[in-house]
């Protein structure tokens, strides 16, 4: 029962006091260093770290979290439009991603290869899936018989890898946890009808849930996934000006149909193809959150998302009071769970309070709620909000009703914040130097486009910008290419991109 | 906006009429072939089938359901007791697993090695995790710095892949989905505690929503987890009258802390290690649930777990009928909805109720609710339970109390009658001559043994029983070993076993 001492010295105990101590962790901010602050934010409110394989990070417990809610609710809303979850295997056979030849190409690069196992090598290499069409619908082909299998809607939240040269937590990582759904359906018409609503579940929970605002429309040819016939997407505007494809959904047509000999019976009796979809969101949804909404100070985390929706921070100087103030937060805790919120009291054997509300700060939680003695005696709180330090007394009885509309009021004043920011950074450009000025200070670009592959190779050549989509709202406007001057239809959005 | 037609003839028609048709399927009896019994039940559920990758399987929507009611319930009653969910990365650097020695004997031969990877040959090859103590601890090492970082309880639900010779669905497969739990301690008393903790939620889960009563103990030496200094298991019988380890649960000691110098600054200003823990379970358990319950008809699900509770089968003949049973139903389906009951219609466009009977008995939902005119007239359904055909008329406004009531019956009986076979197959027996007779039988052997891991050899080479557990409950009491006749002090559990 006793404890194993460490030796006092030797290999071990240096290794020991190599530990990074936690209280050293600092800051850059945004204007100094953007890239820095990006992971200082992710270092200080402990949601990740680089794990010990090139390009893995390893999810920490108050990052896990968020993804779970991201999860719980996205998940929800699929099933309320008919999703099912099902789970298809991490290994796929090599030889089925030649089958579809653009999506061979696109991924082949990228791939794991397990070539050993049990000791021995494998017949076949198997890849480990950078995404699952080949052999999610290797199965369709045994499952769909006739119209009456269709359409076919299923779903898988997973791990998937994809080797990256450049990697960054949450954003581009070699390993990711994502969502593919994957639906058949009898003709184009409900496949398409598929593709935008799936679109439009992903708008409608990062504007809501994330409050990200985003601009949803369809990619061009060159920026479409590799075997899709129309792929969709939302694009985000992150703090230095760069764009964050955070959601897409493809319309794959029958080509994947076709290579895995996907086709059903129809009503009279002719077998057709099926059309596919499929669409996906991923953990870097979460470095779209960090990135828009977080300060010099720390994240900073819409309510709805937030894994901590109110801290509750007991203050005291003696024993005393220290039971007190404790009584009293947990007495607060109790009401404010029984009303939904996601409450929880800082448990740290400190009574200063400095210390504790910069730990929670860089945490994001929405809302810091200050017990004192002095407020117990005045039967009242200090509520101090995280996104703008707005800070009010709160009486006792009004505790609940205050917190019940301060958390939507704070979801939607960073949605706000937010939406400003991206109309400020979007751009109507005319010319190709007005072009090339605007790119540079970061922000969407709405410019005409002659259509070509062509003439969007040569922009992102020359300013690394690409177009990140057609928007569903940019308008028939008639116009000259802002690079070639060959005449246009309409505008659409560049960037450049994460 | 065409569809495409399929050519008349040529390789990719021939592929299509080789799909399995489902009607065809059939289910062998237990008596017949137990094991084919086994694999058809899975078939006909539409529980999972077979990968293209060997030993792989697809889990099919309706088998999925099942493992996120099992994810739900079970990752709610371990954030009760504190665990926080975490993820940590698919791939471990191969030199990690040789840390521990027995650890890495364990597993080393089941690994599956990545040695390629984005078009080029990696410097030091990646295992998939099998299982991830390593990886953990590594960063345990960096987390853990004082006695007021412990304990620490993480979890993480996820894929892991040892390949194994001999795979079965859901009992033994290459890649698997579990969850392990991973926690550091100041002490052996804490660790131990929280070892045994697990053991107690896994124990009233896998009794309490999957009605299979198990029997919770200790593994013998021979049968430790690889790295564990003490492993606990939760055992159960399936129909033929082989165990199934269902659950573990493992006290690790301090040799992962010492391998992966996990350390922290006690109260006093010393250096300890940490004491860890690790515990599972995985898609086997739906392997138990399906061996535990189910019948030559079919799947039988107990309700505390099944995704469809009660089905209602509209029965007509003609199209007023048909409108007025599907209506009647749907008014049904909302109000037991609202009664928290997972209820679903049968959509199917066929009258004929027979068919559709054979269609729900297959799924094992645990009611059906029959449901024509005469009923509707008559003010009633006929409610008819699956695990023993026992067949009701239930007035319409009674339905919500008598669903309410029958399901929780249906739980308890199936539990009970499991339960009784378990007893009437655990025969105390006293010499080798017994053993060997009743270990042909199949069931749970009470016996007493030496202690030696000789003698455990012997026995298993002899007659492939193995220890599945010295049982909690097993009484001290003074005996001969059944094979080699020397003095034992309790009786433990021997069985052949999945």
């Amino acid at each position: 029962m006793t404890q194993d001492p460490l030796p006092v010295d030797g290999a071990s105990l240096q290794e020991v006091s190599n530990k990074p101590s936690s209280e050293k962790h600092t800051i850059a901010t945004r204007a100094e260093d953007y890239s820095q602050w990006y992971l200082d934010i992710i270092d200080v409110a402990e949601l990740a770290e680089n794990a010990p394989v090139r390009g893995c990070m390893i999810i920490k417990p108050y990052g896990y979290a968020i993804w779970e809610n991201i999860q719980r609710i996205l998940d929800a809303r699929f099933k309320e439009t008919g999703v099912k979850n099902a789970y298809f295997p991490l290994f796929i056979p090599q030889s089925f991603f030649a089958r579809e030849a653009e999506h061979v190409e696109g991924f082949s690069p990228e791939l794991a290869i397990v070539t050993h196992a049990g000791g021995k090598k494998l017949e076949e290499p198997l890849a480990i899936r950078p995404t699952s069409e080949t052999i999610i619908y290797d199965a369709y082909s045994r499952w769909v018989h006739s119209y009456r299998d269709l359409p076919l809607v299923l779903n898988q939240w997973v791990n998937v890898v994809r080797w990256e040269l450049r990697t960054r937590p949450f954003l581009r990582t070699t390993e990711f946890l994502w969502q593919e759904g994957h639906t058949a359906h009898a003709d184009e018409q409900d496949a398409q009808k598929r593709t935008i609503q799936m679109l439009e579940v992903y708008k409608k929970f990062v504007q809501e849930i994330l409050a990200i605002p985003v601009i949803d429309g369809q990619k061009s040819d060159s920026e479409r996934f590799a075997g899709a016939e129309r792929t969709y997407t939302i694009e985000a505007l992150m703090q230095d000006g760069k764009a964050l494809q955070s959601g897409t959904s493809h319309m794959l047509g029958t080509s994947f149909a076709k290579a895995f000999n996907v086709s059903y019976l129809d009503k009279e009796g002719g077998r057709q193809f099926v059309w596919l979809t499929s669409w996906g969101v991923s953990t870097r949804l979460i470095g779209g959150l960090i990135m828009t909404h977080s300060d010099d100070k720390g994240l900073v985390l819409p309510p709805n998302i937030a894994p901590i929706q109110v801290v509750i921070i007991p203050i005291w100087s003696t024993d005393a009071e220290r039971d007190m103030v404790f009584a009293k937060a947990q007495e607060y805790a109790v009401i404010l769970k029984s009303a939904n919120v996601r409450v929880e009291i800082d448990m740290s054997d400190e009574g200063r309070p400095g210390p504790k509300f910069f730990a929670w700060e860089k945490k994001g939680v929405p809302l810091r709620i200050e017990l004192g003695p002095k407020d117990i005696e005045a039967h009242s709180v200090i509520a101090v909000r995280r996104d703008n330090s707005e800070k009010q007394t709160v009486s006792e009885e009004g505790l609940v009703s205050f917190v019940s509309e301060i958390l939507p009021r704070i979801q939607q004043d960073l949605f706000d914040k937010a939406l400003t920011y991206q109309k400020e950074r979007t751009y109507t450009v005319n010319s190709w130097d007005e072009f090339k000025e605007k790119i540079e200070l970061g922000g969407f670009l709405m410019a005409h486009w002659d259509g070509t592959a062509e003439t969007e190779a040569k922009i992102k050549e020359e300013t690394k910008a690409t177009i990140r989509c057609v928007p569903f709202d940019s308008k028939d406007e008639d116009g000259l290419c802002v690079y070639s001057g060959k005449p246009s239809k309409k505008r659409v959005l560049f960037a450049r991109s994460y």
